[in-house]
């Protein structure tokens, strides 16, 4: 909070949207952009927002355009109540830390407030069981800015003590192989048993969960796109059925060597 | 979904509550809730609820009755519709994967739906910058469920690769000490200069959270309860400042490699 010297009049809320429906925005996030008058984001973020930004100052921009993005949004916010808007959780390969950095440098004092939202690892999980039940890691396979060497010695740090690892942005035409080189490095570690859960469009309407095997991956390589999160289980991860149905990927907490069912 | 000669009347929902404050729920939680003839959980986390609560059938349990109160959703949900709630994101540290293994024990068949919530890691996060902003993993410290060993192995592979950590459990009156063990893991690999963040309550009315550094971390240990989410920064993590305050942590996402602010 800003001594009352420094008070402005405007505030900036970078705010995580969540999976993509409205319905799982939290209502603080609603909030936030119903208090905007202007609201700042990718357009995709935007369409699903559509009968709340009514009457609002809208400025959409596409990717790549973050930064100017940014300094437009901490600009207007010297007297305007404004929302910059980021998919999943803002903190998570969203906004946040781009609109801090550019904040930090350019000297102003703003009111600024990040609001949490569901992240794609979270959104996915739940249409695939309880991959993630205990430690976890999440890792981009985009090598646009972590160059590919780093990117590969964190799979093997994370394969290597066998837990859960979320792949975001698992592969683009512009690098369709960075997902195979995921799957080589899971497989020094991982049997070819272990599950690994496929979700495209995590809660939207075209939604597709596919859950296979790190031996069969490679038939579903395809359905993989930019929308897609996918889960490779940890050591302790197995499939889960309801009757004969394969419904997801169970990764247990431990209460098997607790307790007895 | 169960084909139509399964259909049962009853259903069940495993909801992630998110950081505890109704307003960071999901309106997806909110309308699950609502729904709901009975609401299973541990009484902290009912009790945010209250108003939505009215003329359910309310089953309070304390913790330590995970299993039993997993087996009393599934028997509810033959014929009722029944809500089981957790805090944060039902997926993380919480009652998904226990109803799951519960539910598959039992051979039941049964509508179930996992409602993603706002993870303790994404509400610590965001009370403290943006410190997650690309590669994380997330680690609880408690080994009630998990070996110290596998938590040791694991925290070295994190550390060693210079990701951002999250530590769920970080201290409490029966293991007091594993949070110096895992201070101990990091500084085998990080600065004395890396932030930290000590989140205790996020999001909460009794809210507080302190930005340290690794070199300092012991005077405020004090602070750290099974109520505090610890994140302690990646080998690009700094602090974050706004005039001469410090205001949390940044994790660039490597775009001072691509642009100039």
């Amino acid at each position: 909070m800003p001594s009352h010297a420094e008070k402005r009049e405007g505030s900036l809320a970078i705010v995580g949207l969540g999976p993509g429906k409205r319905e799982y925005m939290t209502i603080r996030a609603l909030k936030a952009i119903a208090a905007a008058d202007y609201v700042l984001g990718h357009s995709t973020y935007l369409e699903p927002l559509q009968p709340l930004l009514d009457g609002k100052n809208i400025i959409a921009s596409s990717m790549g355009k973050e930064v100017e993005r940014a300094r437009q949004a901490i600009e207007l916010a010297r007297a305007h109540t404004v929302a910059i808007v980021s998919g999943g959780d803002a903190g998570v390969y969203g906004m946040a830390s781009i609109v801090l950095e550019v904040l930090e440098h350019s000297g102003e004092t703003v009111d600024v407030d990040v609001i949490p939202g569901v992240t794609a690892a979270n959104a996915a999980a739940s249409r695939a069981g309880s991959p993630l039940s205990g430690d976890f890691a999440v890792i981009s396979l985009s090598d646009l800015l972590t160059p590919l060497e780093v990117i590969r010695k964190r799979l093997d740090a994370f394969f290597s003590v066998g837990i859960p690892v979320v792949l975001y942005n698992p592969r683009s035409r512009g690098r369709p192989h960075n997902f195979a080189i995921a799957v080589e490095h899971a497989r020094k570690y991982l049997d070819g048993t272990t599950p690994v859960a496929i979700v495209r469009n995590a809660l939207r309407d075209d939604e597709e969960t596919i859950i296979t095997t790190l031996a069969e991956i490679e038939a579903s390589t395809e359905k993989i796109d930019m929308h897609t999160t996918v889960i490779i289980g940890g050591g302790e991860s197995r499939i889960w059925r309801m009757g004969d149905n394969v419904k997801g990927i169970i990764t247990p907490r431990g209460y098997h060597r607790k307790y007895v069912y």
